[in-house]
């Protein structure tokens, strides 16, 4: 596959066909869809962040006027039973996910669901929950890495044996798994150094912070079939690990996709969904059941809080000689913190002869880890980056050229061993040098700080129809959620393809009833995996719509060539014959005639998305009296390999440089003593809002990705990677203060400043 | 293809897959569904049945408060620039529909659309309703053939000009087209006559009768889109009229079908569905439009009334020598009633040397001629079958033996051309022969009738699509209504190809932007032609599942096998090899190992659909003091090919045979002298209900047909058609009254009794 360079529908910016939906309040989120007889389900959660549940009596709930149904996880399969992992960018063990849905001997966290119960009213619902009677044997919370990897720590499960180390343990752990990678001698490449940095940084839980809590509708038929309306990032994934969780036959259960207000990363499992499903079951009626903003922070998966060390070896010239870098990451109440994909992600930006990177993944009672915009990478990027920042200080060197020096490219073996197509780090770093913004002028008390960034992009599972109407447009359908705009991206692929009009073509989303499988939209996939499906669709369709006009034509389909939306004759076969190109519309219109419906149908495993790279540039001003942090320009630049939405991409650029922003300055989960979250909730959990930021600059630089047809690479992830320590690199810029510590808020900044 | 006898799933009679939801009362109808925000549509009707409108003054309607939107014919294109005809089994010329829908300059029937509003309450607009200024010109109604034939009648259509004859007509006429079949010599055919019979029949006015009446619910969107939600045979078919009536682009919209109650033809068009668009438009709020009984029975289509001659030459042996048939059929108020297929099916049981067959398609004030189970084979098929009882009569030959003297068998050419594949005309003559109804003993008053019947069935176009769920199950979709029990059948077919079972199929009914392109359910094609895609899809599959266990075996799939739900090395590749055959379920498992989901999807104009011939024998016992007929005994014998679903294809005949025995007994509509219906509700229509009926017994004959892998024939057609002649044949056989006037009612046959 070769990339073309001039489209007529690609890289361009339409509106989005789900847009006028959502300005005027018409699209349907979670909370929005009802049912006819709906009532209304909530959950009981620990009040307590560890224990053993010595008893739940359901009784006195079920009591109270107006509740229906209650149930405990007495009313699942035993989560012993429910086995194998989950499918997707992070993948869980299908019994951690049951036992976290629902808790079974143990309370993990606080927020962790012990009950729930269905009434006619949500008030009801928060009333009988008062009434179930619960007993706990109260045991002493792990709060931090430190509390957790203590040699008598109290452990969470005392069947977790650590895995990944050489010789199985005997005891059990808090640590669930060590990984290690490694490559040359670290002893060697130290000893040619010249400056050696070593810094531990640490980053705080944070969450992703969708503006649409977690809502489920379910229904259950009196045949046993069930039907889930929910907002997700992957409805088949919501039936697969439902189904499991419920010790049902997924055929028996159908997952509308709702419209979705956010994921990244956060709505790629369950948490309500088998719950509602179960009221519905024991009501006979739909249950509605959405979270409030509370429960959101107190009980679905933020991202791990982390502790990285960092050894870096450099010499003069500004090439590393060695790494070492030793992460540690919370994975919350069960295993899978996203420690791997740190490990893995640490050092991928640089090409290097000698390095160690060793990752601990460790269980505390906190709520179970989820996937958070390219999970893990931000926790090392920050401590890379910021060692390298340090490094250049140190030799007086540029910071882009430092990167330079180092930076991978294709042939460059990963540390993960995957051996680099063409990609497009070194473009970012020459794109950030070129850009006005580097060579801009700064006053004092600002700074300038760089910093890179690396993201897989995930392949996965992908299916898509496509359908030709009888006046030539077409409608294109996949099981993708549309987060950040892939209806536009399918339509325009498929109108690319074809070669028919952008307004041609309608792209829905459809159910897992109507749609073939696709995993979830995540992992930067979708453009690049979903939208390979439906290329191989549109490809079919050509295929027949080739065979009707030679069919017409009393040609061979081999001499049919299709071109700009029409079918032609080849030249052989239109030497010296009058044959009129047939368009696709006068093709549609007459396929009763040729052999029926237009349309076809495609899956695929996708392979080779391409990893993603990225450079930030960003400027801050420190107020010294403060501690405040104003960002005061910020350029994102990074290979799209071809963007297909070229607005779109930029807004995942922007949202993703955003996030990392938030994270970096102010975003943070507080805990007391006994395990509780201090600020759940928008006023005290401070993410930054559009009056916090500048407009963000974007560079789309395109190295197109041989293994999709227009080039396509994910482009939603790597944005958050660099961001995290170009703040802190700024800063340091600024004000001199390197700051390890995440968030860098105005009290901890304003402390560093008055003992530098 | 050859059709296989032994099957694993074929030809059972599972639960049906909407059973429960339907019994439970879950299944959503078309007015079951709502919109938040609704409102709700109401039609205000012509008061006469002949008139030109002279003004329409909304204005007042909308200044009722609560009203939020009122239309007539102006607020929809210019009906003369809606050009075509519509598809499916009774194409309908789409100007007639634009004007059918929504009258413009005349109103052509007592309950012709006027004008629309939409309002807060179904009160409030009918109130609105009230407030409609109409000013009409009355003109002469003209209410039966004679009068519309007459001379000097008042033209519905001052533009219509009689189509099908030699010479194009200069002046306008009532009668919209003729046509003419014909074979041989008619004086030479009736010169061979040993006898001749010769009678006119009439049949009356008769609706579907369908329990649910027509409701649609729609909503448009402001980015210009509109989703119908309705109750209809056919999604697509919906979405192309009414896109045309509208002059939108069918791209624009989506249809969702809901459960139907009842179609039998009625729902194959469309009525409030652009009403319910527009008022939607112009209100910004979702409309829903319910019909009530009387709006059914004034203003939907039902079948034509009809006056056929027959004219009948046969020899002593009891051979039919020559055929002469003349049928006029009532249109209603615009073209287009069953006089072709009524033409084309009049002699088709029979191999006829001299025939000649003409018809007479006439407009009158009445509403417009829709679609009814086999389109106006009942009407001939009453005069034909009666006639031949009349002749074997008078020859004292047995009437089954009569029928089997002439009957088409393989390789007949058809009146309309067509030359015969295998059919089963003359086995379900044997089968009614062998049968003990035709044999039991009668009493007094008693009398046993015969009759045979034709339907072409319709292959027309279909799609399918196939997925397989990780757990191995299999979800089907198409965009068939179920009706009479498809996704059953679908579910059996699918089931069968793929080797796995019933129950691990869940058939899918699907909306047009989910769903490729299927014509209406009607002509009996859905088991056939959707059923044709769903077996080419689970083909498709199958390749898959050869190619994924061939590379999973390192083979090649041509030496992969699929049998009863597994792949198997075929015998040379596993020669030596200890090679496990592999499931299906294992299969769909790995599939994101060996080339990501397992689908397929497929779509055909089919072709073949193999003739339905079916014989009936019916037993009477008329009350001679009230002229009353009871039928005491009913079998129903019929060719289908292949029952996919046994207790479905029952129900079919036992469904058919029902309606025929209504309208040769009771169902008519009954006029005032101006135009105006006299009984349009269902105490007044009468239609036999449970007690008026005994058991009715059927024989499924097989007679495979070759153009279907399972040997697949419609069946819910040609039950309707013997079923009026069988009936009037046993009245004549129980008091020696020939009754060639439908229905035979009792004050109509104590008169003939009276008479006699």
């Amino acid at each position: 596959m070769s990339a073309k360079t001039t489209y007529k529908w690609i890289g361009s910016s339409p509106v989005r066909p789900d847009g006028v939906d959502k300005v005027t309040g018409r699209a349907n989120f979670g909370a929005d869809h009802s049912e006819p007889g709906m009532i209304y389900g909530k959950v009981l959660r620990s009040p307590i962040a560890h224990g053993r549940i010595q008893s739940i009596n359901l009784t006195p709930a079920l009591q109270v006027p107006g509740v229906l149904a209650a149930i405990c996880g007495d009313d699942f399969p035993d989560a012993d039973a429910v086995q194998g992992m989950s499918s997707g960018e992070s993948p869980a063990d299908m019994r951690d996910i049951a036992r976290n849905v629902m808790a079974r001997d143990k309370v993990l966290y606080h927020g962790h669901p012990i009950a729930a119960v269905a009434a006619m009213s949500p008030e009801i619902a928060d009333e009988a929950l008062k009434h179930i009677q619960v007993t706990y044997e109260a045991l002493p919370p792990v709060l931090n890495l430190d509390q957790a990897m203590a040699k008598d720590a109290p452990l969470l499960h005392e069947d977790q044996i650590t895995r990944g180390l050489p010789k199985k343990p005997t005891q059990a752990s808090n640590i669930a798994a060590v990984l290690n990678l490694k490559r040359g001698d670290l002893e060697t490449g130290f000893s040619q150094a010249d400056i050696i940095i070593e810094e531990t940084y640490t980053t705080p839980t944070a969450h992703q912070g969708y503006i649409e809590p977690h809502a489920v509708i379910a229904r259950c038929n009196e045949d046993g079939r069930a039907a889930i309306w929910c907002c997700t990032q992957g409805p088949f994934v919501v039936r697969s690990l439902s189904a499991q969780v419920l010790g049902w036959d997924m055929g028996r259960i159908k997952v509308t996709p709702s419209e979705i207000g956010g994921g990244f990363g956060g709505k790629t499992t369950i948490y309500l969904e088998p719950l509602a499903v179960k009221l519905a079951e024991k009501s006979g009626r739909p249950v509605k059941m959405v979270m409030s903003r509370e429960d959101v922070f107190r009980a679905t998966g933020p991202t791990s809080a982390s502790r990285t060390h960092v050894k870096l070896g450099m010499n003069k010239a500004g090439k590393i000689t060695a790494a070492d870098v030793k992460l540690e990451c919370e994975a919350g109440a069960f295993k899978g913190s996203p420690m791997q994909t740190a490990c893995m992600t640490a050092l991928t930006c640089y090409d290097l002869e000698n390095f160690n990177i060793t990752g601990y993944d460790v269980v505390v009672n906190k709520p179970k880890a989820a996937a958070y915009r390219a999970p893990g990478a931000p926790l090392t990027a920050f401590a890379v980056e910021s060692a390298i920042d340090q490094a250049a200080k140190r030799l007086g060197l540029d910071p882009i050229d430092i990167r330079l020096n180092n930076a991978a490219k294709e042939g460059t073996v990963a540390p993960y061993g995957a051996k680099f197509p063409p990609i497009g780090l070194v473009e970012t770093l020459q794109a950030a040098k070129a850009h006005p913004h580097y060579c801009a002028p700064l006053k004092p008390n600002q700074g300038r700080g760089i910093a890179s960034g690396f993201w897989f992009n995930a392949g996965m599972q992908s299916s898509a129809a496509i359908n030709l109407n009888e006046n030539g447009t077409a409608t294109v359908i996949t099981a993708s959620p549309d987060i950040g705009g892939s209806r536009a991206s399918m339509a325009l692929m498929t109108a690319e393809t074809l070669g028919i009009p952008y307004a041609d073509v309608n792209a829905i989303v459809a159910d897992t009833e109507a749609a073939g499988y696709c995993d979830v939209t995540g992992g930067s996939r979708t453009t690049f995996a979903t939208g390979r499906a439906v290329i191989m669709a549109a490809e079919k369709v050509i295929v027949s719509l080739r065979e009707r006009a030679a069919a017409l034509w009393e040609l061979k389909p081999e001499q049919v060539e299709w071109r700009d939306g029409q079918a032609h004759p080849d030249s052989e076969a239109s030497a010296g014959a009058d044959i009129k190109p047939l368009s696709l519309a006068e093709l549609a219109l007459s396929a009763a005639k040729t052999g029926g419906p237009i349309s076809a149908k495609a899956s695929l495993t996708a392979q080779g998305a391409g990893g993603g790279f990225g450079t930030q540039i960003c400027d801050v001003e420190v107020d010294p009296e403060t501690g405040k942090t104003e960002i005061i320009r910020f350029t994102v630049i990074q290979d799209a390999g071809k963007a297909i939405h070229r607005a779109y991409v930029e807004g995942q650029l922007q949202g993703g440089a955003v996030q990392g922003i938030g994270w970096a300055l102010n975003e943070e989960y507080i805990y007391d003593e006994k395990g509780c979250m201090q600020n759940a909730s928008f006023l005290d959990y401070r993410m930054p809002v559009a009056l916090d930021l500048p407009m963000i600059d974007t560079v789309i630089v395109e190295v197109p990705n041989p293994n999709h047809p227009f080039g396509v690479r994910g482009v939603g992830e790597t944005p958050i990677v660099p961001a995290l320590a170009a703040v802190a690199n700024a800063i340091d810029s600024a004000v001199d203060a390197r700051m390890t510590d995440l968030p860098i808020n105005p009290p901890k900044l304003l402390k560093q400043l008055s003992t530098a």
